[in-house]
């Protein structure tokens, strides 16, 4: 039997193996993580609402009613496709008959690499562990100062990138800064400051010009700063700077630049700038019918012209159009185009308000909110519970109380 | 108003502090953990059932309602008790009039520090993330493994310690030996060998005879090895030693010794061999009457002239105890003597089993274990939500699943 092989364990993965379930196939799934993470959440985990085990799963028990699927827990190194063989990182040698590779994204600093210890970005559990024991540190901190200006700077956070994952950590951060008033007592949590800075001429890129200003709006309610145009020159342990302006903050999170998985850069086929496999319209690599890229690590126009949204979405329905041309590639079928579905797309703008566009149904404030809320608790099958989670976000939103305020540093 | 220090969040030290909420002192807890841990738990997070987040809460958070209190995150250095100031790490200086000292124990492996890389122990939330992820990571290891002999090493747990923690720990590997099966395609989960080894004449020491019979009958019953007056001699990568024999084994969890935390020994007063701070019958320093030391931090001998046992009861009384001897010297009053009021213990022996002494009335097997199930829910106050545990709980013991097996890494 033909042996697939699918790395990466996240939407594109998961999809593309679930839709392999029956084939008269063997499948590896490969991931150099144990878990399948529900990375629309992952800001939930990184501000302290909910717990890591809430919005991850392990692959191998996600996958384990298919008896023809294998899973690994381990770090791709190269691929090699002519020879059609992986070799992990233990040397540990896998060959293949059919390849997805489902290797996402991980974040760039644009060639500043230095800035990264200043600046945590937000892409594994790790990170939001981290981004999580930033944010709470930064109050501790605070709390013991006794220097109002260094009081003010622990409390200053710079958000770079004004994506939704920048716009749903600075809704959320101003959440925390006024739940938690009541428990310093030589600091007032309201002069927190939040500054959400974007390269680009707006927050939002990819949403309606009237969601974004509905967004706008409810920041500005939070008394979150938005610095639109703005691109930062630099981070440093202090704070950042943009162009001529010094702004000193005690907590940088970074949201900005994403870049394909350096796994793809030992294919030696073209990629893109931002380093993902420019591809055929069947999602295969050029020259290699066997070989599918799929999701984020894909550099592929949509009907507009305009590469596919690193959404969710486009990595799940790839991953089903990949299996499905393994499929036909079996019975010598010929494979047809990969079209994408745009289903619409959401985001947090704080507490009970968000953004969203339905295919073309435009809505914002607390209807979109329980739209997201309840679209997102849906999604999270096959995770921990779905109801575990509501109750959580039940008990965080009426008790306004963040119960994973955990500040938990790496092991010995 | 005089000043109140209490070093330690743990179970004395909130204890205290709680009993001191109207007392007219300014008070000050200091803890180099900004959360209070659930430790009769922590073996539960170790084992993949329940988050971090079920069983810590931000100290800050317990507290918020106290007016009187104020909170630091920060570690202590030392302690000088003439000039009764305390030192933090960061050289901060802190004055008080009053102090107790509820700081616990960290584990010790008698001397032998070369073996701590090895053989984990359990005291934090950052041991507890650890070890999960030694044991996650064993299966997955034997899962890549081919070599029998390498494999069934790789499924081979020592237990060093046969307290109650063991026993849990061993008998919730146990569990997830016998659950995971379905999940893997290579190894048979069931050969996964489990070895609980004590120095000591007998595991459970604390526990009358019968139930330790009934505990060992549960244990074996789940084919674990029991080797008792067994001293583990040496501990390396492979495995252990004890005496002649070698045993090889891929993961050893220590659950062995306790000393007293490090500041003790900066007090310059008598100590007993753990490290424990020898002291009076009211609970206080020889030569200080307004510093006491409760719970595991301190030396005192019950009405059996054994040492106190290290269980949260000690502690809490202990707490209640300083608090109240604090406002009766504030008084002027005289203090009276610490009488430890023993309400019982417990212990979990796999899934559905438990032991308990409740005042004389000994129970073992399911009864014990809804006993033992209750009022740890009961007594998980001010934590996340005894609802989400229950049904976490209640989750995982009617699906058989373990919901937060994730392998996470340090931060970069």
């Amino acid at each position: 039997m033909p042996h697939v092989v699918i790395i990466g364990g996240g939407f594109g993965g998961l999809s593309a193996a679930k839709a392999l379930r029956k084939a008269p196939i063997r499948l590896t799934v490969i991931d150099r993580h144990n878990h399948h993470l529900f990375q629309p959440l992952l800001y939930q985990v990184a501000t302290a609402t909910l717990s890591p085990g809430d919005i991850a799963s392990p692959i191998r028990w996600i996958l384990r009613h298919q008896g023809n699927t294998r899973v690994l827990l381990g770090e791709v190194c190269s691929i090699d496709l002519n020879a059609k063989r992986i070799t992990l990182e233990d040397g540990a040698v896998i060959e293949y008959d059919y390849l997805i590779l489902a290797t996402g994204t991980s974040h760039t600093y644009f060639g500043h690499d230095e800035w990264a210890p200043h600046a945590p970005a937000l892409k594994t559990l790790e990170d939001a562990l981290a981004m999580r024991r930033r944010i709470l540190v930064a109050f501790e901190q605070a709390e013991r100062e006794t220097d109002p200006a260094r009081q003010q700077r622990l409390l200053t956070f710079v958000l770079v990138g004004g994506g939704p994952t920048g716009v749903e950590l600075a809704g959320t951060l101003a959440e925390i800064a006024r739940q938690t008033r009541a428990e310093f007592r030589n600091i007032d949590t309201r002069i927190t400051r939040i500054v959400l800075v974007e390269a680009g001429p707006t927050i939002l890129a990819n949403f309606a010009p009237q969601l974004r200003d509905a967004a706008r709006r409810s920041l500005q309610r939070l008394r979150i700063e938005i610095r639109e145009n703005t691109r930062v020159t630099m981070v440093d342990a202090n704070g950042v700077v943009f162009g001529n302006e010094r702004l000193d903050a005690g907590t940088v999170l970074w949201t900005a630049g994403v870049a394909a998985s350096p796994v793809s850069a030992t294919l030696g086929v073209p990629c893109d700038r931002a380093g993902r496999v420019v591809i055929e319209k069947d999602l295969s690599i050029p020259g290699h019918p066997e070989a599918f890229v799929i999701g984020d690590a894909a550099a592929f126009l949509g009907a507009d012209g305009h590469q596919l949204p690193g959404v969710a979405q486009v990595a799940i329905q790839g991953g089903v159009h990949a299996a499905q041309t393994i499929l036909r590639r079996m019975r010598t079928e010929a494979s047809r185009p990969f079209v994408y579905h745009d289903r619409g797309s959401m985001a947090i703008v704080g507490r009970g308000s968000a953004i969203a566009d339905i295919r073309g149904l435009r809505i914002s404030g607390p209807i979109a909110w329980l739209a997201w809320l309840f679209l997102h608790i849906f999604e999270l099958i096959g995770f921990r519970s779905r109801f575990v989670v509501m109750i959580e976000w039940a008990a965080a939103y009426f008790t306004r109380q963040r119960s994973v305020r955990l500040i938990t540093y790496q092991d010995h």
